[in-house]
C-alpha cells in the first residue's frame, strides 16, 4: 500500500508564518516579525522538528502513521496509544533537546493529547449531550492534514493571587467568555508566558486552574489561528544579544526559546473550535491532564540537559587537566552528582511509561505520580548542578578577554598564553568551551533556563498537589500497614 | 501433570538448625544457640519466608516451578530468567520487608544467582577446561531439593586497608586457601559481618574484592555446611533487650537482623563445592555480580522501609492532631519528602528491570547502573528521612514513662493525661505509636538500621565505582555530544 | 577581707537528695531512687559541677563572688551582669560538656536568670504594686546560701495542640492554679520532660507559652521543693543498660541525662515562692526570656559536642589508616564538615555576647537573634554530622563481637584478628573506639542525644518565631534598602 | 590642632585616570578607555568611595587620622591596629556594598595591609638584612599623601595546573623576574582576573601561591603605576548592555565590577618599589596574609548582599500578595533561609574581630579561622539563596514585556493588566522590582555575581587549606579530648 506522507518542509512552515497577518509587538509593533533575530531563533527550533522528520537519519523516530488518517505524520501531532509510542515520543524529544535544549513543540502535541482524553471524559459524563470529542477529532485531523505545529496556552496572568477570577478588579487577568452567540463565543484575557506562541499558526487554549460555579466563564478551551481578529502577541524577556560572537556555542547563535504573551481582545471563537465552555468541574481535569502530559515530556528534555551538563563537566575537567576524571577524585564526585540526576530522571520516565494506563478515549496516559515526581526532582536539583559546573570551571568563563583579540595579529600572541593549559588544545577551543559554560551557567540565557527549570510546566507546589492527588490510595495503604504493624499486636 | 512441591515448613527449618553441631559464640559458647532471644528473632525472619510459601495468600508470589527440577520451590532459590521473574522477586521481598524490615534471605539467593552467571563466564573463558558451572548447578539442585536457605559471605575482615592481602601481617584478615589436595582445599580467614550466618544450614563464600596474581589464594568461592569442622560463628552487635515491652511494636518483639562473624580455621572444602580457585581475574567479576544483584534486591526493601516511614509520618501527624495532613502545610511537606524517596527508589527498580539483559548462562541480569544508583540514592537520603520523623514526632518517643504504669490502678490515671491529645485514641495506642517511633528512630535497633542502610550491600564509594564502570559508554557519548555542540561549528 | 565560700561537696549534694521524701516512680515506686543506676548516672552529672567547683584546676571558672551575698558561690547560681561573666559561663558549660555531653545544671541557673529579669519588668509595669522581684531575690539568696542546684520546669503536657488550655478536656495538660488563698496557691498539672527533675532539691516552674485572658490561670511561675506534698516524679525513657561493658566509653558508664515528668496534684505554693500569678501578658515574656537564655547556654554545649565529633572523626580515620587525615582528601572533607559546625556555633556564641544588653534589672541579656540562630543551626546540622560519623567508621561499630571474648584465653586469639588494622593499636583500643562510636551514633543513648538536639530548648519553629520577633527592625531596614535601591531612581 | 585632610574628590580621581597613558584593550585598543560604558561603571564604584569620604553623613566612617602622617585619610588606605578599626572598616565596606554590591576598593587596602605585616616578618627573619618594611612604609606614605586607590594583583594565569612554574612551557603563565640590575628588576607574566585594575593609578603585585626554591623567580612582590612601560591591560567579560533600560535598577545603570587582565612585558620595577624578591618561603606567607585579610573584607559585603536578598524576598512577597510574610508560612520559611545566612556571616565577622591578634608590625590581624570560614559559608550558601529568590518571584522576571510599552499610549493599557496584582502598586513599580530580580538572579550580571561569589578571594579549596592550617592546635585538642575520654578509663 502506498501511504501518503504529510510532512511539510521547514521552508513551508516558515512561509506559512510569514503569510500571516502581523500582530507581534516587541518594543514596538513588528511589521516583519520573522526578521527579528530572537524570534527567528525561536522559529529555527520548530523548523528543526520539520527538518528532522524528512531526514532519513531521524525519520523513523520523528514520524508515525496516523490511526486517524492513515497517513505518515509528524509524531508530535499523533495521540499515543501504546507504551512503545510513549517511549518513541520521549526519545524524539530527547534527540531534539540535545540540539536545542528545549524542543518547544511538545506543548502543542500535549495540548491535543490532553483535549483528546478530556473531551472524551466530558462527553461521556454528559451522556453524550455534548460532542466536544468529535470536534477535537476534526481539529486534530485538520492539524495532521496540514502538518501544523500549534502552541498551547494555559497560564493566565492571574492578577491578585488571593482572589478568584470573579472577584478580580482586572477582568483580563483570566481568559474568559465575554459573550455567547449561536455561532460561537467571544473571549478576552491574557495568557502568559506562552511557549512557541510567537511562531505558530494555531493556538490551543486550555483553562489554567480549577474554577468554581461562579467563575465558570473562565472554564473554557478552544483553538484559534494565531492571527485571528483581536489577538495581540507580545515578545517577552530580554534580548540575548551577547550570544552572537565568533566563538559562541552553536546553540546560542541558532536557537532560542522566545516566550510570548497572548492577549485576547474580544476574539470570536467559532463553535466547532470550542472544546469546553462553562463545564467548570472539567477545568481542573483539563488543566491536570495537560500538566501531567507536559511534565511527562520534561522527562525527556531534562535528561538531555543533564547529559549536556555531564559532558560539559567531563570536558572542562579534561581541558583544565584536573586529575581523576573518572574515579574517586574530588572532580569525579562532582561529575557523578550531575550524572546521577540524568539517571534518576530517566528512571522516572521509564517508570511513567511502564505504569501508563490506556484511557477510555483510546489514548494512553503516562503514570501521573512518576511524571510529576520526575519533573519535580529534575527541577529541584537544577541549581545544584549549575553550581557544580560554575565551581568546576574556575573563574575563566566570566573573565574571558574579548573574542576579537584571539585572531588579532597584534594581541593574539599576548592573549593566548592565558589559555596555555593542557597541551594539544588550541586557545580557540579553550575559549569556546569557557564561553559555552558562561552562556549555559552565567548569562541572560542561563537565566531563562534556570527560571524555565523552576516555573516551566507549573511550579513545584502544583506538582506536589498533583502527586498527593494521585497518591491517596498508595499513601493510605502506607498508613494502614503501619497501623496494623504497631497497633494490632 | 502432578507437580511435586518441595517446600519445608518453618518448623522443619528450625529443626534442621537445632540438629546441627553447635558452633556459635556470643559472650560465651552457646550450647543451645536457638534459645538465645536475639538469634531466635533472626531465625523468625527466615521462618516467615517458609511460612508465607505455604500460605495460600502469598504462595503464588513466594514460589515458582524450578526449570532445573520441575518442582515447586521457594522463589528465593530460583535463578530468574525473565523480567516478570525479576518483578515477582522484588514484590516478594517488598512484601516480606513490610513485615520484617530486612528479609535477609535475599543474600543466599543472590549468591547462587551471581555464581550461576559467573561460573558460566569463567568456564567459557577457560574454553570449558573447568566445570565450575556444572558444580554450581549440582549445588543449586541440592539447595532446591532440600529447600535450604543459605547465607552468602562476601566481606572479609580486611585488616590494614592500605595493604593487599599478601602483605597483611595478619593472614586471616582475608579468607584464603591454605592448602590444596586432590580432594579439595583447606581455607582459613574471617568473613564479617555476615547476614543470616547464625541461622542457616549452608554458607556460600564469595571473594570480596578484586585480587592480583600475588593474592590469588584469596580468589576463592565455595559452599559449605555452617557446622563444618573448623568453622566458628560469633554473634555480633549489642543486645536489643529494650524491645520486649508490652507496648513494643510487633516487629521488635519478633524479628531482628542478628549479624554473625564466620571464622574459618583450616576448613576442608570438597572439590565439588568449589566454584572459584585461583582464577584471580574472576574475583572482581564474582564480587561485582553479587553486589549488583544484591543492590537490586535492596530496591524492594528500601521502598518498603520508606513506605513504613511514610505511614508512620502520616499516623503521628494524625495522632498529634497537627493540621494539614495532606495538602500544602508544613506537615505535608515533611511527609512528601519521605514519600518522594519511596517513589524514586521504586522507579529505579522498575528501570533496572526494564533495562535488564539475559546473560549467556540463561540467567537475567538487572541493569547495573539503575541497580547501583537506586541503592545509592536510597542510602543517601536515609538520614534525612529519619531526621524528619524525629522532628515530626516531638519529644515524646524518648520521654515515655515506663509501660508498666499504663495499666497500673494507682499510676495509670496519673500518667494517662500525658496522652490526652486527639480524642478517640487511647493512651495505649498513643504509647505504642511513640514507642514504635523510638525503636525505629532512636534505639539500638535504629542504630543497626542506620548502619545497615549505609554499609549494607557495600558502601557508597563501591556503588559509585560500579556506576562509573558501567557508564563508560553513556558518559563518553555525553562528552562527544557537547564537543560536537561547542567545537564543531 | 576573709570571703566565705558556700560550696557544697558532691557528697553533701547527694546526701540532701537521699534525705528527701521519696516520690519517684519508674516501672514502680522507688523506695530508694538514688540506688537506681540510671538516676544515679544523672546525679553524677550534677555532682561533677560540685566537684569541679572545689577542684583547684577549675575553681576560678566554676565559682564567682555573689554580688548579692558577697560570698563565693557556684557560677551556675549567679546572675550574670557583664560580657565577661557571659564568656566565663559558656566556658564553664563547655568544659563540663566535654565530660558529660549535657551539663544539665544550666536549666536551673537559666530559670533564676529569666525570673530575675522578668519579675523586674513585671513589677515595673505594675508600678511596683507587685513585689515579685524582691521575692525572687530572696529565693535566689536561699539557693546561693545553700548551694542548691534547682531544676526548671517549662514544657507542659499540652494535650490537643489545636486547643488552648481552657478548652482542653484534660485540665492537667497544663499546670494551672486550682485555688488561691491568702497564704498561697494550689496548682495541678503536668510538666514534661523536665531535665534534672529527678535529682534536684528544688523545682522552678515557668509558663511554657503565651496565654490569653481566658487561660490566665496557667500564667503562673513559682518554686517548690521537689518532695513537696502532692508532687510525683516519673522517670522517663528507656533503660540504657547496654552501656555498662568493660570497654564502654567512660561517659556511658558514669553519666546520663535521665529526664523526668513532674505531676502536680493540688500542690500548695506559699506566697513568697510565687513569681507570676495571672498576669497573662507576662507568660510569653517569661517563657521567651528563659528560652533565649537557655538557647544561649546551648551555644557552649553544642560546640563541645561538635568538638567531640571532630576528635572522634580524626581518631577513627587514624585508627582505620584511611589516608589524608588533614588535607584535601575524601576523609578530610568529612572531618571539615563537622569541624565547620563547631566554628559556626562558637561564632554565634561570641556574637551573642558581643551584642548583649544590660537590662534594667542589672542582669545582662545575650543577643536573642544570635542566641536563637546559634541553637537553630546547631540543631539543623546535627543529623548530617551523625551521618558523617556513621559513614566514616565503616560497619564495625554495630557489628562488634561481645566484649567478654577479647580477654578470653580461648576466643581472644580468634577474635583479635578482626582488629588487625593500623599497627601499634591494641585490639582493645580498637574495640573501645568503635564501641564509643556505636554508643554515640547508634544506640538508645544516641537516640536521646538526637531527640535532645532537636527538641531540647524548644523546637526549631519556636526558634524561628523568636528570631523573627527580634528581627523586625533589621528586616524592615533590609526591605527599605531594596525599595530605595530599586524604586527611587 | 588644625589637621590637614588628604581627600581627593571623585572628579580628581577620574582626572588622574584620564591623564594616564592609555594601555587598555577591549575588543580593540581603547584610546579613551574611560568613555567605555562598562569601564565607566567600574570607575563609578571607586568614585563613590571618594564621594562618601567627603559626605558629612559618611565622613566619620570613611576616614581616619593616619598614624603615619597625622593627616585625615580614606580609611581604605589605613593599616588597622585595633579591633575598633576592624569594626569600622567592615561597617564602611558594608555601607558601600549596599549601594554597589562589590566595593572593590578593599583589594588595594588589603594588599597594603598584607605587605605591612609580611615585610615586617620577612625583615625580622632576615635579621634586618633586608629593608622591605621601610620601603613599604614609604610606599604607603605615597599612597596616603596622594589619596590613591591602588589595585592588588594576586592570581596568575597558572597554565597547566599539574606543573610548577619552572616546568611550564609558557613562562608567562606566572609573573616572574626576568632579569635583575642594581636599580631594580624586570618582570613578565600574566595576572588575571584583577579587580579594579582597569581604573586605578597603581597596581600592587603579590605572589599567588607557595613556591619552592626552583620557582623562586616567581616569589616577587612590588608596586608599579598602571601605565608603566610594558604593561597592557585587557577588559574581561561580556558586555552588560541589557541593564540600561528606563526601569532598570539603579545599580545596573551606574555600577559594575569590570575585571581586567594585566600583562607584564618585561616591565622595570625600581628597587624602592620591590617588597619581595626571591625569598621563596615568604611567597606563601604573603599570599595567605592577603587571602585572610581579603576574606575578612568579604565578611562585610556578603552580609550586605544577603540583606539585599532578604529585602528583595520580603518585597516580592509583599508585591505578589502571597500571604504570611513574617510568620510560619511557606513564604516566611524561604525569607528566613536567606536572612539566616546574613546573621551567620555577620557572626563570623564579629568573631574574627573579637579573636583578632596584633602582630609584631603593629598591624592587627583578624582571626584566620573565622575569616576563612565566614567566606566559605557565605560562598557555599549563595546558590541556594539565588534559587530561593528565583522560586519566590514566579516566572515574571524573565518574561517581562519590553519596557518601552509601559508608557506607550497604544500598548500601555493592554500590557498593564499583566501587573494587576496587589492593589496600590503601580505597573511601573511591579516592573522595576521584577526587572531588578531578573538582573540580580538571571542575567549576565547575575552570572558575574555568582562566579565572583565562588571564585573571588580564592576558591573554597583554598579556604579549607587555610582553615586546616590555622586549626592544627584546636583540632589536635579535639582528638586528645576524645582519646582521653574513651581510652583512658
Amino acid at each position: 500500500m502506498d501511504k501518503k506522507e504529510i510532512l511539510k518542509t521547514s521552508k513551508e512552515y516558515e512561509a506559512s508564518l510569514k503569510a500571516m497577518k502581523p500582530n507581534i509587538i516587541k518594543d514596538k509593533f513588528l511589521e516583519n516579525p520573522y526578521d527579528d533575530e530572537d524570534i527567528q531563533k525561536g522559529m529555527n527550533v520548530v523548523s528543526l522538528s520539520y527538518d528532522y522528520a524528512q531526514d532519513p537519519k531521524h525519520k523513523d523516530l520523528m514520524t508515525i502513521e496516523s490511526p486517524l488518517t492513515g497517513k505518515i505524520i509528524n509524531r508530535f501531532n499523533n495521540i499515543p496509544t501504546t507504551k512503545e509510542e510513549l517511549s518513541a515520543r520521549l526519545k524524539m524529544i530527547y534527540t531534539l533537546s540535545t540540539e536545542v535544549t528545549c524542543a518547544q513543540r511538545c506543548v502543542g502535541g500535549d495540548g491535543l493529547w490532553a483535549l483528546f482524553i478530556g473531551t472524551d471524559q466530558l462527553d461521556k459524563s454528559n451522556k453524550s449531550k455534548t460532542n466536544y470529542h468529535q470536534r477535537l477529532i476534526n481539529y486534530l485531523r485538520y492539524i495532521q492534514d496540514n502538518d501544523i505545529a500549534p502552541a498551547t496556552a494555559v497560564t493566565d496572568a492571574k492578577g491578585d493571587r488571593s482572589l478568584p477570577p470573579s472577584e478580580q478588579e482586572e477582568k483580563n487577568s483570566y481568559v474568559h467568555v465575554e459573550k455567547e452567540t449561536k455561532d460561537g463565543i467571544y473571549v478576552s484575557g491574557i495568557k502568559t508566558p506562552i511557549t512557541m506562541s510567537l511562531y505558530t499558526e494555531e493556538i490551543i487554549v486550555l483553562p489554567g486552574l480549577q474554577y468554581s460555579e461562579s467563575d465558570k466563564n473562565c472554564a473554557v478551551a478552544f483553538a484559534i489561528p494565531s492571527d485571528a481578529e483581536g489577538i495581540e502577541r507580545y515578545a517577552l524577556g530580554p534580548d540575548v544579544t551577547s550570544l552572537c560572537g565568533e566563538f559562541c556555542p552553536a546553540h546560542g547563535t541558532k536557537y532560542l526559546n522566545k516566550e510570548g504573551m497572548v492577549i485576547f481582545n474580544n476574539v470570536f471563537i467559532p463553535k466547532e473550535r470550542i472544546f469546553l465552555n462553562g463545564e467548570h468541574r472539567f477545568a481542573a481535569i483539563f488543566a491536570n491532564l495537560f500538566a501531567t502530559l507536559h511534565r511527562f515530556s520534561y522527562l525527556a528534555c531534562k535528561p538531555a540537559i543533564y547529559d549536556i551538563m555531564t559532558g560539559t563537566a567531563m570536558l572542562i575537567s579534561e581541558f583544565n587537566g584536573t586529575k581523576g576524571e573518572y574515579f574517586l577524585s574530588n572532580t569525579s564526585e562532582k561529575i557523578f552528582e550531575i550524572y546521577k540526576q540524568s539517571i534518576i530522571v530517566s528512571a522516572m520516565a521509564k517508570s511513567a511509561i511502564e505504569a501508563a494506563q490506556v484511557t477510555e478515549s483510546g489514548a494512553i496516559l503516562p503514570d501521573p505520580v512518576y511524571s510529576n515526581m520526575g519533573k519535580y526532582v529534575a527541577s529541584e536539583y537544577f541549581p545544584t548542578a549549575i553550581s557544580i559546573l560554575q565551581d568546576m570551571s574556575g573563574n575563566l568563563p566570566t573573565n574571558l578577554p574579548y573574542p576579537e583579540l584571539l585572531r588579532s595579529e597584534k594581541y593574539g600572541p599576548h592573549v593566548s598564553p592565558l589559555f596555555a593549559r593542557k597541551k594539544g588544545i588550541s586557545s580557540e577551543d579553550h575559549y569556546k568551551l569557557n564561553e559555552w559554560i558562561r552562556v549555559f551557567t552565567a548569562s541572560n540565557e542561563a537565566g531563562l533556563l534556570q527560571y524555565g527549570s523552576k516555573h516551566g510546566g507549573g511550579n513545584v507546589e502544583a506538582e506536589k498537589v498533583a502527586i498527593y492527588g494521585n497518591s491517596l490510595r498508595r499513601m493510605s495503604q502506607c498508613k494502614k500497614m503501619v497501623k496494623k504493624f504497631i497497633l494490632d499486636k
